[in-house]
């Protein structure tokens, strides 16, 4: 707290906005390239953060391609941020310089709505301010994400890393961490529950770790025979193949709870058809293309439930980085430079990534 | 209870098998008309029952047209039985002669599965035996339904009925009653809540009332204009006709539940869309066509939820009866004779009802 005092910058506007040297899209079909933008002059509640580690979000790729609705561009992507403090504004009690913090999805919300009030930004019914994506309510300019050397954050949104957790490995946890933390925490996961969590990737692994950490029994469900040694490396007590029909019919009625973090079109019954009676499957992918549409009998003969569910707000996502602390969780990671941008995002878009990348910045 | 005592019949098998006149279905095509059936033999905890009225339920139609699966013909349906004790088995405790009582969906279960222990008799493992569509246990027979002047049944799936009620109103209560009473209390609808009533139809009205009685700001969602006045009269605070995008765009958001009993294929997606975040829709009807296939986004951006409802169990079924009788809450219905019963089919295969038929048998 010394340190956040001593090195408080004026709120007097004083100081020039800082430039960020970046990494944008310049339109929906061309490669990234550099790029300078201007990051805000940090204001009494805000933190300046050097930023050391990006991960590399599936988002991100849809963000820039605009496939989620058009954007300006130049674009800067990036919601997996870890980096060190270098400045506070004069209002920061939370941070000091020289800490190492990070930043996920969510850079801002109204903090009046009922969400809000709950501590679940990421459903303020006014609109939370996406870390890219966003409108900065101080400059009215788009934000720009973590694939820059910097960023200047309310402290607010603003998470602490615990400081035994690999930095690189960390960053993931800001979005593809909190994203399969919170449906678990939501629904109870926890001893003895079992768990499906389907498919393995940036999500799914992240998945894997935390329910077995939980304490549940944890079954994976791949279409790939050969991620069946990875699964169980992570710690899952069986894996099974889900174009496998017999095996499929085996599961039915056995599950509390299912992670399903596949975001290509599937049939959901026979993930529906696991679950016990009262069980839940959660959704926390997006196809492109619907899902094929889900029998009724099945929820119905079972009052099971299908949901979705959305990263989480900012105090479940440092409980969730605390947690990780404690059981020394991060993610698997392949480690790129800025350079590598654009090959790691056609690699992602192949699903070529065990099971993350993460970019130094 | 004394009078069970004196009327008690004898478990030595001395009584011969009842017949009972029934309306049954011959064929898939065909009109139902008059047959006979053996009812069992009394056991020693068996119930038997003169019955008076037997409610008219779309599934009684699905069924004996063998629309759910080949069935064995003749075949009788009816689970909206209320009637009269006649006699009772040597160790029947909970009911008497004279007694008027009713019986649902079910007339026996494992009574041994988690459901079965937890009171959820329609969920059981091991599968539940349906008043008609299932196989008598007694008998090895297949059980036959409500159209129909007697029944015998196990007193443990036995109801009773509230002296206040109207007994060709209460009628319905024990399917279209307990299905929408179930998931209502299931998701704690009470006072405050918001709830929304998909369709008024037989399940619909009840749902309405139910819903009213517990308190709730209750909004019906049809698509008919000529039954707004019917909602209103049915104790619905507003109705929104669902067709109208605009009127719907304006319920984003509102509802903490939906109790949706269209079993036609329609969009989920405006329904899911009015609710709040972490509401959920109930659904209690199976469509012949799939639904189209609700979008997912609305489920992520506002942790929604999707699920399925089937009756209620025993227990919640007295407990249903009960809150009528203090509410006094029945169906609307439509008298009709044994003779109307191919009638009342056709009528209820064109919504022609309000807002169910009951057969005074």
């Amino acid at each position: 707290m010394i340190n956040a005092r001593l090195y408080a910058l004026p709120s007097t506007g004083l100081f020039m906005p800082t430039t960020a040297h970046a990494i944008a899209a310049f339109a929906p079909d061309k490669p990234l390239g550099p790029h300078t933008i201007a990051r805000r002059d940090p204001g009494p509640k805000d933190v300046a953060i050097e930023i050391q580690f990006c991960g590399i979000c599936h988002s991100d790729i849809h963000f820039l391609r605009g496939e989620w609705g058009e954007i300006p561009y130049p674009a800067v992507a990036g919601h997996e941020i870890i980096g060190r403090v270098t400045a506070v504004g004069a209002d920061v009690s939370k941070y000091a310089v020289g800490d190492t913090v990070g930043v996920g999805c969510l850079v801002d919300s109204c903090r009046s709505c009922p969400s809000c009030a709950e501590d679940l930004e990421q459903y303020c019914t006014n609109g939370s301010t996406g870390t890219y994506m966003g409108v900065d309510k101080h400059t009215g300019g788009p934000t720009y994400g973590g694939y820059s050397s910097s960023i200047v954050v309310d402290e607010d949104f603003v998470l602490r890393i615990p400081s035994n957790l690999d930095l690189a490995g960390a960053a993931p946890l800001l979005c593809a961490g909190i994203t399969t933390f919170s449906p678990l925490k939501t629904w109870g996961v926890g001893a003895g529950s079992v768990v499906g969590v389907v498919g393995l990737g940036g999500l799914g692994h992240m998945g894997v770790k935390f329910a077995v950490a939980m304490g549940a029994e944890v079954v994976v469900f791949t279409t790939t025979p050969g991620k069946v040694a990875d699964a169980k490396a992570l710690g899952a007590h069986e894996v099974v193949i889900s174009t496998d029909e017999e095996a499929m019919g085996r599961q039915a009625g056995r599950f509390d709870f299912i992670l399903n973090t596949v975001a290509a079109s599937h049939s959901l019954d026979p993930f529906v058809a696991a679950l016990k009676r009262d069980g839940t499957m959660v959704l926390v992918g997006v196809p492109a293309e619907p899902h094929p549409s889900p029998s009724v009998m099945p929820l119905i003969f079972g009052r099971r439930r299908i949901a979705g569910s959305l990263i989480g707000g900012i105090k479940e996502t440092q409980d969730m980085l605390d947690f990780c602390g404690e059981h020394n969780i991060t993610s698997q990671i392949e480690k790129i430079t800025r350079d590598d941008i654009n090959t790691a995002h056609e690699r992602v878009l192949k699903s070529d990534v065990k099971y993350r990348f993460v970019i130094v910045m």
